[in-house]
């Protein structure tokens, strides 16, 4: 068996890593996501949502990866953010925020990019890594306003990129998506196999 | 509140409406799944795997909607199939079974269809039906023989409709889908709030 080490603080990631066979040890990365991302964005000002999700990936797995915690597993950096209407979306925080967010998204599309970087710490003399963003489009239901205020009074929407969930209380409010499933909850499944084959890990080693 | 009852054995589709926030109570259906399955099919030989599923969940809600636990509220009913080159797969409950589907299904794609049958039995002397089959297309990974073999040996393609699952150990084998994504699960969320309107209930009076 390999061993996995999340580098991420989502329990969405760790509930779908689970459901799917993997026991992840899960780190919380030390990297400063706020300032990280502000000092991105100041210094790329013509950034993509794509760019900005496969920065913070790798920036995430790379600040655990000196712990000694992760030496002699793979370490697994995500992050995700919505892109929609030609902006990057993340968290909205307030209640207020996440009700006007669902009357621009509803009857709508947007697109869901999560980054992904793996590095193989199996050596930690010569660690490895390697990084691959997926994208997935979403469109959303026509929901009424009703719909809205009971959504955003669950506080469900106030603590995820985009404001929803695919796999949670949001689920009704998506009609359909194109591309990779699990990439909208934040984590694909099969980049995570993908990178593996890069790294010369069979990916079916990673379960339980 | 709403309550609702799942009239399904499927432990797929009681995870999943937990998780978008409902709480069902659960009656196994006393249809014999299998002989109205043979019957069907004997009576429609042209059938489509759409209409097999509809007609499944169908008999599966209306099995369990005279007993007195349902009295008082919805009554759902599901059933999924994969249509694979013209074909319709549902459990391959052998392990040599699972193997030689998955040397077809790999690179390839099929369309996973799941019926719903949602019966308003708020007023046990005049229940109310809706039905509607919603279909996903599934694009399954080009794996390996060894990750065929790793994955039968788990023992999941057994026992689920297909020969996989996008929710559980299968997930990093689907590349990529398109529609619902909780079709594929076996459940569609977004059909479930559409059956809710159609009998004049608000889908977010369901959630706990």
């Amino acid at each position: 068996m390999t061993r996995l080490v999340l580098a991420s603080s989502s329990p969405a990631r760790y509930a779908l890593l689970k459901a799917s066979g993997i026991d992840p040890e899960v780190l919380i990365p030390t990297a400063d996501e706020q300032a990280l991302s502000d000092q991105f964005k100041t210094n790329n000002p013509n950034h993509t949502t794509s760019q900005l999700v496969a920065y913070l990936a790798d920036a995430k797995a790379e600040s655990v990866v000196g712990l000694q915690e992760t030496f002699g597993a793979l370490v697994l950096g995500g992050d995700s953010a919505l892109e929609f209407q030609g902006a990057t979306l993340g968290k909205p925080h307030l209640a207020e925020v996440a009700i006007e967010r669902w009357k621009q998204l509803r009857g709508n599309h947007g697109v869901l990019h999560s980054g992904h970087c793996l590095i193989d710490n199996r050596d930690p003399a010569a660690p490895k890594m390697v990084s691959k963003t997926s994208s997935t489009k979403v469109y959303f239901a026509n929901i009424t306003d009703a719909e809205i205020e009971a959504y955003v009074a669950t506080g469900e929407p106030l603590k995820v990129a985009g404001a929803f969930t695919i796999d949670g209380i949001g689920g009704a409010f998506i009609d359909r998506i194109e591309g990779d499933a699990h990439t909208v909850v934040g984590l694909s499944l099969g980049v995570v196999r993908d990178l593996c084959g890069q790294l010369g890990v069979e990916y079916t080693s990673l379960w339980r």
